[in-house]
């Protein structure tokens, strides 16, 4: 898994600005490495369903965002991530002061990247708890 | 698929506003009937990815919702939903005047939902295109 | 949907009584159309998971293949299709005297096609009960 | 990840003998461990697809039973388990002298139990390549 394009952190770095949802939820890109990204997203009640917990779609919303980056990472310059598909699992109930998505690439290919991203609640402990799981596949399209 | 709970559309109204995401993104519930549920996103630029369509994450917002409302038009009373998994195919880029999430019962159990739920972009002419589907696994839990 | 290969359904055909896993199985091609791929596969006791109904596996050993072979009859002549990803859900006990899997292409692109499957129990009336659906992306390699 | 029923492994193997299917294809249960099954199956090519490959289904077949059994090990004595769903991805073409299906629980409940299952290719070196990879959701029945 060896990044191709040098300027893949900066050019994550100044997409995540324009994806508009990230503001609005206020989400934030944490880390980038080859292979790995993660998005950390505060607790806010405005996000929640009908529990008072974040919302699924939320929830997917920024683990997406992370896998998509992740494939992102190891594409060449000059190319573009689209999402072909995910499915996630919600394993627990989603609570915490904070949420970060980390997600790691399992496999890199010309066209198709295949990611996985575990989103974890965060407590006042600095505990984190899975909260779910996803497998998505991306797609590089050459610009 | 006959429903058990004869307040089914008046507890998903209830719930429906009680998902504080669905005002934050300016989501509104647009049909209930046993088994099938709606819910309709007018665009708005503050939802979007890099590319300025809806991002994947707000289109599952809206269709996990309406799959899990249309699994709780079949459940018991004194019940809740809560989504297991769902897995999503992104067929086109999610683009539209507003996006309509309609969601339909597939399989009905005492325990578990399946549900798929299809997410059309609306243009000016009001043509629908087909811009995501869904397939989800929900939950009852009594309360 | 219109076929651009004149040959799919021969080239199909062909395709099929190489796959060895379909003899092995008695599985049966009964329908190829533009988009759409019915295998049937009668019900045998070597078949079974430890309840005596078909395993899920081989539920998905069909199902795989006509929405491999659905998404084939729109694709260019000189192309192959491999199966990206797949989600099933298992939605009743696989039991009946034969299976019908019955997959139909939802949206057909140049690289990649998503296809819906579903598998259905028959008994001795001829009636047929939903057991699996699938949702698959496939991918169009050409030769 | 404490299993409390204390005679699994052996409730596993009497039930994968009764999986008549394992011995149609020829696999074995080669591991057994709380939260942790693996399964595997030597190539033969009446188990193949139409370019010589496993068929993404046999693959499908083992690592579906070893999700289970993986989800089993960890529930209550007289329980039984079911697929409720899974997702695959298939990463490369599934080659190899055999293949070793490893599934492990990511999340145990009451009710519903998530495991992973990765698929290995093994060539003549013992090198293992990973050719597939699921994301499971498992039931378990009270007898």
């Amino acid at each position: 898994m060896t990044p191709t394009n040098p300027a893949f952190a900066e050019e994550i770095k100044r997409s995540f600005a324009q994806q508009a949802v990230m503001s609005l939820i206020g989400a934030a890109l944490t880390r980038v490495e080859a292979g790995l990204v993660e998005i950390t997203l505060p607790f806010r009640s405005d996000l929640t369903q009908q529990h008072g917990f974040l919302h699924a779609g939320i929830v997917t919303t920024i683990v997406d965002s992370a896998c998509g980056y992740a494939a992102y990472t190891l594409m060449p310059a000059a190319s573009e991530v689209l999402s072909v598909e995910f499915k996630m699992n919600m394993l627990r109930p989603a609570r915490g002061l904070k949420f970060v998505a980390r997600a790691q690439v399992i496999k890199s290919g010309k066209t198709l990247t295949v990611a996985r991203g575990d989103v974890f609640g965060v407590n006042e402990s600095e505990e984190q708890e899975l909260v779910a799981t996803m497998l998505a596949t991306m797609i590089c399209l050459v610009r």
